[in-house]
Order: structure tokens, then sequence, then C-alpha cells
């Protein structure tokens, strides 16, 4: 039986068809290509990407140079450009502004065939810092609304180079999908005075069914209503609006809780193609009833017609089934705490549940 | 240069950045499997599906047999079932619904190896004939809220089976993407008294850049902030909320124009993978201010985490740069009279443009 679900967090609803599982070919198995080579991101090839603006060498090698463990530069192909103005232009009914921003790539390893399961915690941790780091540096322009940080991992997820690597976009105007999230956010927080995500994440804790993993400063769960099949959410469990407020030892939870999360999902489905976004509040005014998140969003299924047309996503896989699999797929990551056993859930301090704004 | 635009018909913004057409292998092509088989939408095999709902015979032929030129069924795989109920649950801060809906296949074609600029204007007549024959069905129910119908051709755009066919999903509410569209169209017109999209129609005619093809009851353009390279949508150039109010000689006029749309595409990129959507009035109270119109929406560029991070679209094409291509494409069509010469637009009569609500 299948079951339309509101994402709590939007205004969108999916469609939970389990009866379209049974499909022949369901699941879209597109086996990683290795070629290497000449590729633009490996050690020795500095040369050719733009100048980096952010690099971690432990060695006294000057830029663009190897020896670096983390490396940041400006897209070669880039979609926004800092040079441009940020005026807007009205033709008649049709309003543009230049493409103005910044486009930038993160190569969080040296290693060309890694992906994030095979990555130390320090190596991951290492790039969710030069993230950091990014992101401030972008606010600090006074030019961006929002960052939108994002990883496209094999080609059906649209990355067109193998070399692992994150992508950092510095837009001029806050996008449509974060703005939703912010309204409602925002309408929660006025009517109960408490915020949305944490009150999610609490009903999640109890109920069990979605969550994958918790540790002391993270939960991941296949959210309700998940847009595709073993979809996953990462959200801090203290309240926190803004990716920048995490602390090094949060950041090295994080990367820990990351590997592992991408690390079941390579347990149930070998070179999975995904991308992953981060979720955090816009640049200007605080947004305190809003509460930062990563999504890894697997790409088995192809996005088509209906989904184009409504908006709705329809999702072979329920959450609950999802997170059962991904759950027992088992790793280095068995030792780490699980979740508490069912009933035992923890009270959220009410100074991280609600908040003044 | 790149440039942000804002689409005058919903709230998203695309980002227009040419330069990231100079990237290697932008350009997605798979050519189209051609395995023919044991199709369950040939003839012959119609006890493969589910009993027919509506078809076309010459023949005297029953029920569920060949000799069809167009036929409608159930999805064998629904995604949506009519038999059950359509009340909210709620569980904490999620809500959700049963399922309740339809889900049907319409087979447009008995070739199995046609498409679109292949058929003849009196089979595509046809089969949107039956289009509008479901959709009064369902609107009969009572019970659905809107309806989706759309078509995936070739696996990148979703189609699992690649006999042609288009799909019809009648929903038990308004989705995100049309409800956006109705309040844009419903905010111009009360601001205007106007219709939003004649006004943009009229606009396109006006600067001609991104119109490709004018009849006189239909104008094909590509959309000042399409989302995908080489994106075209079609439109009634008299003003009409509903799909359901095309009378059958316009219906002919659309399969021609849709023939030619498809056309230019298939000569611009051979075996495209595409797909299209019909948005329409949804059910219940008028929706007098609103404009239907097709969307046909190629699959050129792989969606990424950037895309579904934040609702905007790259799109490394601009519309004027498509619509240019697409025009240039000959074929059988020459004959049909093109876009008035520059500068000669033709107004639009205030019955058309102008209504109350």
């Amino acid at each position: 039986m299948s079951e339309l679900r509101k994402d709590p967090f939007t205004t969108r609803w999916s469609i939970i068809a389990t009866e379209r599982q049974k499909r022949p070919h369901d699941f879209r198995r597109a086996p990683h290509t290795r070629s290497g080579g000449n590729c633009p991101f490996c050690w020795g090839n500095e040369h050719l990407t733009p100048p980096e603006v952010l690099a971690y060498r432990e060695s006294r090698a000057g830029r663009n140079t190897p020896g670096w463990s983390v490396r940041v530069f400006p897209n070669k192909f880039p979609a926004l450009d800092p040079g441009l103005p940020r005026a807007e232009k009205t033709d008649g009914p049709l309003v543009s502004m230049a493409g103005s921003g910044y486009h930038e790539v993160l190569v969080e390893t040296p290693e060309h065939h890694a992906s994030i399961p095979t990555y130390s915690t320090e190596q991951l941790s290492l790039a969710l810092q030069a993230m950091g780091e990014r992101l401030q540096a972008l606010k600090q322009t006074g030019s961006i609304a929002y960052v939108q940080v994002f990883k496209n991992e094999g080609a059906v997820a649209g990355a067109s180079l193998e070399h692992p690597h994150f992508q950092i976009v510095g837009l001029p105007l806050v996008p449509a999908a974060i703005a939703e999230e912010l309204e409602v956010a925002r309408a929660y927080h006025q009517s109960t005075g408490g915020c949305l995500h944490c009150a999610v994440l609490e009903h999640e804790r109890l109920r069990r069914a979605r969550v994958v993993e918790e540790s002391p400063g993270f939960v991941c769960h296949c959210p309700f209503a998940s847009r595709f099949p073993y979809e996953m959410s990462i959200h801090p469990q203290r309240h926190s609006p803004d990716f920048l407020d995490t602390d090094r030892d949060e950041l090295e939870e994080l990367a820990g809780a990351l590997i592992r999360a991408v690390g079941r999902l390579e347990g149930a489905f070998p070179e999975p193609d995904y991308n992953m976004v981060l979720h955090t509040a816009p640049f200007g005014e605080a947004h305190p009833y809003y509460h930062w998140h990563l999504e890894i969003l697997p790409r088995l299924t192809v996005t088509a017609g209906f989904e184009w047309g409504t908006g709705l996503f329809i999702n072979p896989t329920a959450p609950e089934t999802a997170s059962e699999e991904l759950r027992a797929v088992t790793g280095p990551w068995a030792a780490v705490p699980g979740p508490d056993t069912p009933g035992s859930t923890r009270a959220i301090p009410e100074g991280r549940r609600n908040h003044s704004s």
C-alpha cells in the first residue's frame, strides 16, 4: 500500500510507493569508471586548476605545489563570477541579474581512488574545517546571501571528474529550497516557540523506526518523506542554526558520522552514486529557528516527468526499510555506541529546544 | 558571462552559465536500446497489462484485444490506488495519508519503435483526445484534486519500457509545483487584472529571441529561465486555464505543434531523452487566471547536488541559443507558417488577456 507523506521541513509531499519496487530493473547501478590519468585534482597537477584559495600542507612547500591534504580553488568552469555586478535587470515581465557569486572546488583528499568510507576521521575533519573556513571567507565578502556546499559522487549523480571533491557555490540570493525550509521553520517557531527540527528529531528518537545511528552530538535518520531511496539526514543533536557554529570537536564527530553513514550506504550498494548537500542558515540577519543539517541523496532511481511536473517525488523504498537495512550493515563502526535502546529516549534540554528569536 | 534568471511563472531562479558548456563531455547521450520482444504495450500482449479503461479501435474487436490505435489502462505497478481512504493521519509533527489516487498508462501508438516525430497528426490527435477523456473521467470521480500527465522518453528520462507511452496520475492534492504556479499567476492577476502567461507570451513574441515557432493557435518557446538545455514550452495563444477546454480542431493543431517541437529536438540531438509534462488547472474551484501549457524537458545534463540543495538549476545553454538552433532544424514542418516577422507582433484581444475571476 502506498502512502503520501508531507515533508515536515517543507511544503513538499512524497509518495512512498513500495509496490513499484517490484518493477524489473528498478535500481540503476553504474559501476564507477576508474580512469586516473592526468587528473587536475591530483598532486603534481596543481597547474591544471586555477590558483588555490586555501590549502592545508604539513610541508613548507609553496602554494599550488603537491603535498597538501585538502585544497580549495575556483572552479575552472564557474557557474558564477565574483566580478559581476549585483543589480537586478527588468525586461517587461522578466527579471534577471548578472551571475555574480563564487564557485569553488574543495578537494578533500589527495587520493584519486578514495571514497568517504576510506578516509580517516582526521582527514575528513580537515575537509570540514576547510569548508567552514571558506564559508566564513565568503560571508566576509558581504556580497553573498547563501552558500551551497555539495558533493556529486559518481557520473549518475553529476560528477564530471572522478577524484573526490566537494563544491562550494556562493550565491547573491537565498535559493528557493532554503527559503522554503526557513519559512516553515519560522512559522513553527512562531506558533510553538520551539525548533521544528529539534521536535522532529525528538519524535524520530521516540519512534526509532527511521533512526540509522545516534552519537552524542549527531543523529542520522532516513527522513519521513524521503524523496530518494536510502536518503539520510545528519542533524546536530544540539540546536544549532549555523554550520559555522560547529567547533573542532563537533567537526571531528561529524566526520565520523559521515564516514559511517556513507559506509553503510556503500555496504548496501557498492559504489553508490549520490549527492550530498549542506543546508545551513543564510548570511545576514539571524535565523535562530533554523537547524543546519547534511543530506545524503542516493541516486538509485531516475527523476522523471512526474517529479518535474509536480515537485512530488515517488520513492519505492519506505524510509523505515531503508533505515533497517542501513543499520544492519556491519563495518568498522560497529564499536560506536548505537542508538539508545527503544523507549529510553533522551530529553532535549530546554536550552536546545527553545530559544528566543 | 553567466546570468541569474527568475522564472516569471514561479519563485525559482536558474543560472544560465554558458561558460560551463565548454566542459568536456557536457551533454549526456545514451543511444536508446531497441529490444522489442515481449512488450506488454504491443498488439497481442493486451493480457500482460491490467484491463483497459479506454481504447480507440476501428474494428469491432472486443476490449483488451489487438487493433486499437490508442489504449489506456491502469499502471501495473501503481504509485497510487483508488481504493484507499483519503483522510490525513498525524503522528506528532508528521502528516501523511494513504496513497489514494489513479495511475494509468496511455499508449499512444501501436508502433513499438515509433517516436513522436514519426506520428501522423491524426494519430497524436487521437492520443490527446484520449488524454482529455481520461482527465474528464478522473474529474468526475470527485476524489481527485489534480491530474499530472507526463511522458518519459528514454531510460535517462526514466522510461522503464521503450514502447512510447504517456502516464496519467490522479492525485488527491494539488502538488507543490502547480500550487506555486497558481499562486504566482493569481497574484499577477490580482495586481494587473491580466494573465501572466499571456503577458509573457506577448513579450516573447515582441522579443523574438526565444520563440521557436508560432502557429495560429499555439506558441512554442524556450523559457527565459529554462532549467534544462533546449527546454521548450507550448502554450495556447488564446487565454485558456484548462486543457479540457481545448476543442478537436485545437487538439489537432496542438498535435502538429508537438510533432514539430520534438522533431526539432530530434534534429538537434538524435534519440533525445526527454520528459514532457502537462500543466493545467486543478479540479474544483475555477482558476481563471491560469494558462495551461506543455513543457518539453530534454535530459542532456545531470541534475546534481547543487540543484537538489537549492532548487536552482544550472543550465549551460542560453535559451536564445537553443531557440535559434531549434528554429534552424529543417524538416517536413518547413511549410508551416513560421512566426510573424520581427516587429509585427499581434495584439492579444482584450477578451483573451483580461478576464474576471
